[in-house]
């Protein structure tokens, strides 16, 4: 792909859209801009400006401006994708919705919010629970991240077993679109058949078919009746083995989250604190919500014997502040650990999820590499983070994540899974994504791409190279 | 739209991919497939020459040779579509599923099913009855339906309000694309960010994006405590205001139906029963589930309570197969009726449904309309059917209906609803579509459909017209 350069002449006309206190061309100012939570130097590159509009109008100006001048746009959410998603690889423009931040309503009897994109997830969450209510989003990162983001990647998190992805919580967004038109996707309705289905295929194009600018977003009841149980297993096939089974009780958990024990010291050592059963245990978090005081009651003593049958050497009511703040911790655990680490975000379904999870043990020891184990089990969605040997020469760590890579999505797929449950393709996972995508389907990307953004502009060479 | 005729020279090509047995093309025999439900004639034109491929490869041999000799390939279901979407305006080939009509697999481990789009929709909820298990996909013609044709149109019906659509029981299609290529869309996950989310951008294209050759729905445990409650009342003010109550009352009903006096009453002439006070009742059936009896219980108290504050004269558990009988019956008891009925599918959300249900009576009087009311409340999905007066000559008639549906839906539209909740815009409603639809989404729309099917093969003038 070729751009031209943002020349005085454009950034002028830039200026003169968002006013001169948005507009970043310093580039100690557009280093924090260069990259997401991907730490590898690789992956960073700087744009030529940031800007941070204030409003919708805004946005779609900045849009039709560069369809004009021909200069690439990235929007950009809280940064912590990892993916590269937001990271500006043929320079041009990044487009920060931090500003855009609001909330515009909240609709307690009929159940909805209405939301900036630059939003921080878990401010939306504190907003709604004096109604009673919640925001079924919930991504780890809910303490930075942004519901701009969230819809960008169809992000999942710890609730999506019971409640679904992020496109499961979205009635409507506002768009603008590849070629600066301001586009009202969904409605605020239970069901519609009114044509193309244009709001799903925006939710998740990681920036590349259009901007959010605004969402309406659906709210819960708050569930009156809920436990966190921690169940503990000597080993990681017994651990992984439960899943299904909770799944198949027919109890609908909130989620089902899994640890390794070699996670769980991680983190341990990260929070300096000390966690129950540490010294062997693998771990599994179910939570589940009852109607009724009775109803929880004979859920826990199902989960209880499944995951006692099961081989758990304890079961327990865990204490959920505690227990929650070591699974969210994981990332940073391993952040902490090594700064070159290579994050897996495979997906597969549930019943399949034993087999991959044998697979990749056998494999990290064949490829002799440093793994950290924290999934969504419930999901099927498997966060494999592998560390750098520091042995390892940059060239040596990319050939062995590679070659391991291969064999391990060669299986993931011929069992029904794919790249990502839920972090996105974006940059870094593009050369996978046409190695492992039936061409067909790809063409068809392709071909949608190129039609709804004919010039180019929104996040190129993110998730498809369009012109190969 | 400028399509080939299908020559004799074509003809044999199709008969060498199908076989002779698969090819109907004299006129009498070709009938049955030039209109759908829609009984009026004006909405009826004949096909060339109607398929009844076996197999997916024949399908997309039949896509490649249209492409190639430039004839429109209309797909069809069971033709139970009350838009007019598998009528071929063009002429060309109806392409018939009929005959792939196969349950491929049911595993009721993991709760899926693999079938084939002419499956018809209560064979495989029959099929899966003994698992325990229930495909919550519901449309009122399930007797008839095929699993295809509700993907295609993601057909709503009777337990979208807890279970969502038939968009949401789906994991994975197979689809023939509008230039011959098959394709794998969605996959048997939980969750998934692997590209753009083309499955849900196929289902409910009407068949203009591709043909939908299998499909893996999803499977979930039949409810163990469930009853249908009947709340009847002297108005259809308080009937409609129940329904917002239920919703917020945190009960997540499986279905809310609303019948009016008038309808009730067609029904019973049409049944030859007689229905629970139908002399001055509405109806709304309300079906509820529970997780064990206590909570089934609590919930029946609190409906009742609701219901009699609202005004209900009385409450009572339904028998459940007469009720539904009685619901199922609106659209059949309404032809028998009239054979000239202007059906309206609006969809509003849910606290908006008393607003345009005031509208409805107030428009209906002004033009003078013969009215019957049949709605999924819960979903704010309206089906008003409108009977021809005798007395107006047809084009009497098309004027005062359009004169109508411009004022109704210009308050739908206000409301934040839409021209049809689930039985889709196919050709009926194309007009409105272009007239209530704003333009840049129209301009998105085009695009799609002018890149995934370059030569207008597949359903050409449905929903939108590509070329203005």
């Amino acid at each position: 792909m070729k751009y031209d350069k943002i020349t005085p002449e454009t950034l002028t006309l830039v200026t003169s859209i968002v006013g001169k206190e948005n507009v970043l061309t310093e580039t100690e100012l557009l280093q924090p801009y260069s990259h997401d939570e991907v730490t590898d130097p690789a992956y960073h590159h700087l744009p030529e400006v940031v800007v941070f509009p204030e409003s919708t109008e805004q946005v779609a100006k900045l849009v039709k401006l560069a369809n004009e001048k021909h200069f690439p746009i990235v929007p950009r959410g809280a940064g912590t994708g990892l993916a590269c998603g937001a990271v500006p690889i043929y320079g041009g423009m990044v487009l920060s919705l931090e500003k855009m931040d609001k909330i515009i309503e909240i609709n307690a009897d009929s159940m909805y919010a209405i939301v900036e994109p630059g939003l921080r997830t878990d401010e939306l969450q504190k907003a709604v629970t004096s109604y009673d209510l919640f925001y079924a989003g919930d991504p780890c990162s809910g303490d930075s991240c942004f519901i701009g983001g969230n819809i960008a990647t169809n992000a999942g998190g710890n609730k999506a077993v019971k409640y679904g992805t992020t496109r499961h919580q979205v009635y409507e967004i506002e768009v603008v679109s590849p070629l600066g038109e301001i586009l009202h996707l969904g409605a605020r309705l239970n069901k519609m058949t009114t044509g193309y289905c244009l709001d799903q295929l925006v939710m998740g194009s990681e920036g590349t078919l259009g901007i959010i600018t605004r969402a309406t977003v659906k709210l819960l009841p708050k569930p009156k009746h809920l436990v966190d149980l921690l169940a503990v297993f000597p080993d990681i096939e017994s651990a992984i083995g439960i899943v299904n089974k909770v799944i198949k009780a027919g109890i609908t958990p909130t989620c089902v989250e899994f640890m390794d024990n070699i996670t769980i010291k991680s983190v341990e050592r990260y929070l300096h604190e000390t966690l129950p059963d540490s010294e062997n245990g693998n771990y599994v978090i179910i939570q589940v919500e009852g109607t009724n005081e009775d109803d929880l009651d004979e859920k826990m003593v199902t989960l209880d014997e499944l995951c006692t049958e099961n081989g758990a050497s304890s079961v327990l009511v865990a204490d959920s502040a505690k227990i929650w703040q070591a699974r969210k911790a994981f990332a940073e655990a391993v952040r902490a650990e090594s700064l070159i680490v290579c994050k897996e975000d495979i997906v597969v379904p549930v019943d399949r999820e034993p087999v991959i999870i044998d697979n990749i043990l056998v494999l990290a020891q064949k490829y002799d590499l440093i793994t950290r184990i924290a999934s969504h089990a419930g999901d099927g969605n498997i966060h494999l983070n592998i560390l750098k040997n520091e042995a390892l020469s940059h060239d040596q760590w990319e050939e062995k994540i590679a070659a391991f890579q291969r064999e391990l999505y060669t299986e993931v797929y011929k069992l029904g899974g794919k790249l990502s449950g839920e972090h996105g393709i974006g940059y870094k996972r593009k050369a996978l994504m046409a190695e492992f995508t039936d061409k067909a389907e790809l063409e068809v990307m392709r071909a949608i791409k190129k039609a709804m953004d004919p010039n180019l502009i929104l996040n190129p060479g993110k998730i498809i190279d369009v012109l190969e």
